[in-house]
């Protein structure tokens, strides 16, 4: 059988969890999910483990952000830390990336997973991961697609095709985020699923897709696998990276390449996109509040509190006839906000950034 | 002219201002009032100091808050920090003040002022202290009476008199915390004053009326006064002090006193009750919030952010669509309130009492 590897995107800032997520300290670098204290990157690498062992993971990230990456994942080899150039979107990196691996492994098959998604049910994602492999191997490029519980505008959705093999489908279109109508109508007909920016295929087959639908970015390819080849990747990255088209594997393959595969999931699977979202994914007591331990709740309901701050097991919280707040403290910072705002953290973001207070952001 | 003395009554616990009141640091010694640093028992000194200088301060207070309290007062002579071996309301504590003082100065004029007070206006205050304090000279039991500015159900009331001077009144009742209705016809009626807890009286006049109206009490200051002649009056006072009767000085002196006089004035009083009124008296920014330097608020009225953490100078705080709210941090605890309940900050502090949380109360 074909070595499955896997590539974990994690070039994300993720402003929405300020002062929480910084510059150097992302979203996928926090414990966001309840009550654990492991990053959700860790998570990502972990739940994947018995499909895919830690030395075939690969990260995907930016330069500013290998070391802190490479803390929360010991186990994955310093050599598989991918470190962009610039930023330019998810075709670029995951072309680099699967070149990378298929230069030591030609055969392989690569699962691409975002790194700061919430997998609630494990098993019945290792499950649903499995199907897409085998879907891969078979040349398929192919998606997971969850199943959608609610008419999500801030999602995009894939049109569910014919059957082309165990609980696994032709994926028929790629679909924007629609108007509320449009996913009200998507989620009663049950052909659509959401797009999760889960990835599977075989190297060669993806190289083949983007030599067809992007030249450009093949070409690139092409020029960094022949400095790799001279030892001189570093460099040639440095001069290429920065020119390869600035799209989506979406947009760029997944829309365009015949023999596309989705494979349906239901496992709990939320893309953890604000504090609101912490809130509902957080362990609550009986009055909807997630709040430190020992905090002492008068009137209080459906807060969450988090207290990151180093001093946050010494400190004692209170509060008294507030409800739906979102609190965040960092040794550096304090966020107050309405759960139902907590959107409008990118405002925060904006100002300190319009301030020039580097260090805050 | 006699001396005048001052005595500061310090010994309040403070529960309004968790969680910057503690056992060892009560509202007192908290620097409540606006932006300033100074602590309420600092300023009480400070603005007397033109007509008592601080070698003639003495302090009443517990044996717990003896060393924070000549912290805040270093010009005040440590011999004059009175420590009640338990607090006994205010008629002990005045009464056994006045006795220390009069040993060493029979003829000593004596102020009696809470340490925890705010008075805007300062020069205004002064006048009517300096007027209170020839009152006394002349032998009347005399307090200050505010002008009332709203029907207030929190204090007591002084019924004012004929004239007996200048701008100084007989009092002719002491009344207590009224009814609503009955507030606004006080406010109406101007014949009536806010209590504030000052008095003025010679050393001889407070000895003798308390001999009339409060004999247990005044048998126990012959006993510290003659251990005190003894060089014996830490042992006697420890002995005697805890047998005193606890009454304040207004039920068991000034209501039943012939030759009681009320100063009226209007000077910026403030009894500084709760978090609410350290927002009242602080400085707001247009959206009427009072917070730290550099906040960034968004949507944010109303609100008042009292950091008094070690790391406040670096901390940012960000308040976004919150209104009315109170947030205090210290080193150890937080607190989330609405301005409007503040006032039930003490079922925080009866939360943690009775979880046994000695380290935070």
């Amino acid at each position: 059988m074909r070595h499955v590897h896997a590539v974990i995107l994690a070039g994300g800032s993720g402003t929405r969890f300020w002062p929480a997520s910084r510059r150097l300290m992302p979203k996928q670098l926090l414990p966001l999910a309840g009550a654990t204290d492991e990053p959700l990157i860790a998570a990502t690498v972990r739940r994947i483990e018995s499909l895919v062992p830690p030395e075939r993971v690969w990260v995907s990230t930016g330069a500013h952000l290998v070391a802190g990456t490479a803390a929360a994942l010991p186990r994955v080899p310093a050599a598989h830390m991918l470190a962009e150039p610039v930023a330019r979107n998810t075709a670029p990196a995951i072309a680099w990336a699967s070149a990378t691996i298929a230069r030591s492994d030609p055969d392989a098959v690569i699962a691409i997973l975002p790194a700061d998604h919430f997998i609630g049910d494990e098993p019945a994602f290792r499950e649903v991961l499995s199907r897409a492999l085998r879907s891969a191997e078979e040349g398929w490029l192919t998606t997971i697609g969850i199943v959608p519980t609610r008419p999500e505008t801030g999602y995009g959705y894939i049109e569910v095709g014919a059957s082309v093999g165990d609980r696994v489908n032709a994926a028929t279109r790629f679909v924007e985020k629609p108007t509320r109508e449009r996913a009200a109508e998507y989620l009663a007909g049950g052909k659509h699923l959401w797009n999760a920016g889960m990835f599977f295929f075989r190297a060669s087959a993806m190289r083949e897709a983007i030599g067809e639908h992007l030249p450009a970015l093949a070409a690139g390819l092409d020029r960094i696998d022949a400095a790799a080849a001279a030892g001189k990747e570093a460099e040639v990255l440095a001069e290429v990276f920065p020119t390869l088209p600035s799209i989506s594997i979406d947009h760029g393959v997944m829309e365009k390449a015949r023999r596309i595969a989705v494979v349906p999931g239901s496992f709990g699977w939320n893309d953890v996109g604000s504090w609101e979202v912490t809130w509902e994914m957080s362990e609550r007591d009986a009055q909807g509040n997630a709040l430190p331990v020992g905090t002492i709740a008068v009137d209080a309901k459906n807060n969450l509190v988090k207290d990151l701050s180093k001093t946050a097991r010494s400190k004692r919280w209170a509060l008294v006839g507030v409800s739906d707040l979102v609190v965040v403290e960092t040794d550096d910072a304090v966020l107050v906000i309405p759960r139902d705002r907590a959107q409008d953290v990118r405002a925060v973001v904006d100002a300190l950034a319009a301030r020039g207070e580097e260090d805050k952001l």
